[in-house]
C-alpha cells in the first residue's frame, strides 16, 4: 500500500551539473525531462539559480544559471506534470532577478544553506514564498551539524519562515540508518507543520539504504538522480527509488531507456559512483572535496596515503 | 562500543570465484589472506569444496575444489590469525573425502542449501561438526522462501543439527530494511542456541544497508567481499564494513592496499557491481542468472527489453 503523500525529486541535472560545470546540452536535458514525465516523477530540479553578476557564463554552463527563458525552452512542447524545481545557494542569487512565480515556469525553489547561515535561508524563502513559489530548506552538511544549533535552527524554522519542506541532507555521505532515523525523528517532532525530505549521497553506497529509512520515519519529499549522478559518489538512484516506491503512477522504464541511450555514454566521459577515496571521504565525515582533487591527480589510487593524510587532519 | 561476538567473514576468492570459474591464481589468493591478516578479519573462505568426481579440474580452477594442500599452499609462511572457510553445496560433495579437522587446514565448513534442502544441509553439518569443524547453514534465495516452510526448516535446524551459525543468504539481492529486520528477528527468536549470520548482495546497492540492519538486529556473522566482488552485482564490501565496526582489531589499511594494487586491475577484466540488469533482477526478486546472459550477450545494455521479459515471466 502506497503513501499518497510521497514526492520524488530527481535533481540529475542539478547535483549532476557539479561534476561538469553545469554544462549539460538542450537536448540531455529535454531528454531528461521527457523521461521523468512519461515516468511520472514530481518534481525535476534543473541546476541552481545563480547571479551572471557573481559567475561567468563562459566558464559555466546553463544550469548554473537556470534562467528562466532557457528552462521554457528545455521543456517546451513536451507534455509533462513534472513541476519544476531550481536551488539557491545562499549568498549567490541576486533575490531582485527573482520573479513572481506567475511570470515563471519555475514551481518549486530550494534554498540549500548550512546551519549557521538558517536565518538567511529564512529570510530567502519567505521572499520565494511571497512570491507564490513552493519552497525547501536543505540543510547541508547535517552529519556535522548535529548540535543544539540544529535543534534550534529547526524551532527558528517552524517558527518563522514559510517553508514547506525541509530536507536532511548527508553532504558528506556519512550517515548510517541510525542517524538517519534519529534525524528524520528530530525535524518531524520540532517541525510539527512541514514535510521532511531527505537527500542521500552514496559515498558508502547507503544513499538508497538511508532513502527507505527515511521514508519508514515519515519523510515525504525524496531526492534522486538518474544512475545516480552526482557529486563525488553521487546520489541516490532514482530508478531503485521507483522500482521500490508502490504507487502505480511511477514507471521505471522510461528512466532504463535513458540509462541505456544516455548515462551509460556518459559515464565513459565523467567518474562518479563508488570510488574508494569517496567511501573513506565518507567513513571519516569529511567533505569529498579532497578526495576529488586526488581523482584528478596522478595519485588517483593511493587510497592509503589518502585514508592517512585524512586522519591525520583529524589529529591536527 | 563494539560488540565483541562480531565475527566478519570475506568471501572474496570463494563468491569472486563464482564470476571466473574459481580461477585465481596461488599468488593472488596469498596477497588476499596476507591483508585479511593484517586487516584482523576472522575468517576468509578460500571456495567449495567441491568433487573432482563431478567437476574437471579442467574446466575449474584450484578454488572450486579447495583441497587441503592447495589452502596449506596458499596460507603456508603467513603469519596469521584468519580462521580458514571452504563452502559445501548439498550434493557436491564427497563426504569421505572430508577428513577430520585435526588432519585439515580448514576450520569452518559452510553448507549452503535451500529450505527445501534442510534435511541434507542438517545431515551434512553434523557430520563436519563429528569431524571437529565448526560449521555453518547457509539458507540461499531466502526472498523467496519466506513461508512456513522457513519456519519449520529453522525449528529443525535448531532441534536436530550441531551447527553454530545459520546464514540469511539474500542470493537475489532483493531484500530491504524491513524484511532484513523481520528474518533476523525471525531466526533468533527459533535459533535460540545458534548465533545468526547475514550474506547480502548489492543488486540495489543495499548489501551494506542490510549488514548494518542485521547487525542491529543481533546477527553476529557477517559476510564481506574486498572491493564488493562476487557474483552478479557483488556483496557487501568489506571495506565498509570495516570502516563502520568499532573494534579496534580492524584495520582497514591493508584492504585499501589489495584494491588498489590487485582489485582496480582485476575489475578492468572481470565484471561485477551497481549494473541495472542486476538491479532489476533484484528488485523484480528474480536469480540473477537471466542478467548474467544478457551481459555477456551483444543486448547487454537493453535494460527494457530485459525488465519486461521479466515482467512476462512473472505473468506466465
Amino acid at each position: 500500500m502506497y503513501r499518497e503523500k510521497i514526492r520524488v525529486l530527481d535533481c540529475t541535472i542539478r547535483d549532476g551539473g557539479l561534476i561538469n560545470n553545469h554544462d549539460f546540452d538542450r537536448r540531455f536535458v529535454r531528454e531528461v525531462y521527457r523521461a521523468l514525465s512519461t515516468a511520472g516523477v514530481d518534481y525535476m530540479e534543473m541546476g541552481y539559480r545563480n547571479s551572471k553578476k557573481l559567475f561567468s557564463s563562459k566558464e559555466y554552463g546553463l544550469w548554473k544559471f537556470c534562467e528562466d527563458d532557457e528552462i521554457r525552452r528545455a521543456i517546451d512542447g513536451i507534455e509533462s506534470k513534472v513541476k519544476i524545481a531550481i536551488m539557491c545557494d545562499v549568498g549567490r542569487v541576486d533575490m531582485e532577478e527573482v520573479k513572481p512565480k506567475s511570470e515563471s515556469p519555475v514551481d518549486m525553489i530550494r534554498v540549500a544553506a548550512y546551519v549557521k547561515d538558517v536565518d538567511k535561508a529564512i529570510f530567502m524563502v519567505n521572499n520565494f514564498a511571497e512570491k507564490g513559489y513552493e519552497t525547501t530548506i536543505n540543510i547541508m552538511a547535517i552529519s556535522r551539524d548535529q548540535g543544539p544549533e540544529l535543534d534550534e535552527a529547526l524551532h527558528q524554522i517552524e517558527e518563522e519562515s514559510k517553508v514547506d519542506v525541509v530536507y536532511i541532507v548527508d553532504s558528506f555521505g556519512a550517515l548510517y540508518q541510525e542517524t538517519t532515523e534519529h534525524l528524520v525523528k528530530l525535524f518531524k517532532k520540532i517541525l510539527k507543520t512541514r514535510e521532511v525530505g531527505f537527500h542521500g549521497h552514496n559515498h558508502q553506497q547507503l544513499a538508497f539504504g538511508n532513502t527507505i529509512e527515511a521514508i519508514i520515519h515519515d519523510a515525504n519529499y525524496l531526492d534522486g538522480t538518474v544512475y545516480g549522478i552526482g557529486r563525488a559518489a553521487g546520489n541516490c538512484p532514482l530508478e531503485l527509488l521507483i522500482g521500490f516506491l508502490k504507487n502505480p503512477k511511477f514507471d521505471i522504464r522510461p528512466i532504463l531507456d535513458l540509462i541505456s541511450k544516455e548515462f551509460i555514454p556518459l559515464r565513459e566521459k565523467i567518474e562518479w559512483g563508488y570510488i574508494i577515496p569517496y567511501a573513506i571521504s565518507g567513513m571519516m565525515n569529511e567533505h569529498p572535496k579532497a578526495a576529488m582533487a586526488l581523482r584528478n591527480s596522478t595519485k588517483k589510487e593511493d587510497y592509503r596515503e589518502f585514508y592517512e593524510g585524512l586522519l591525520n587532519i583529524g589529529m591536527d
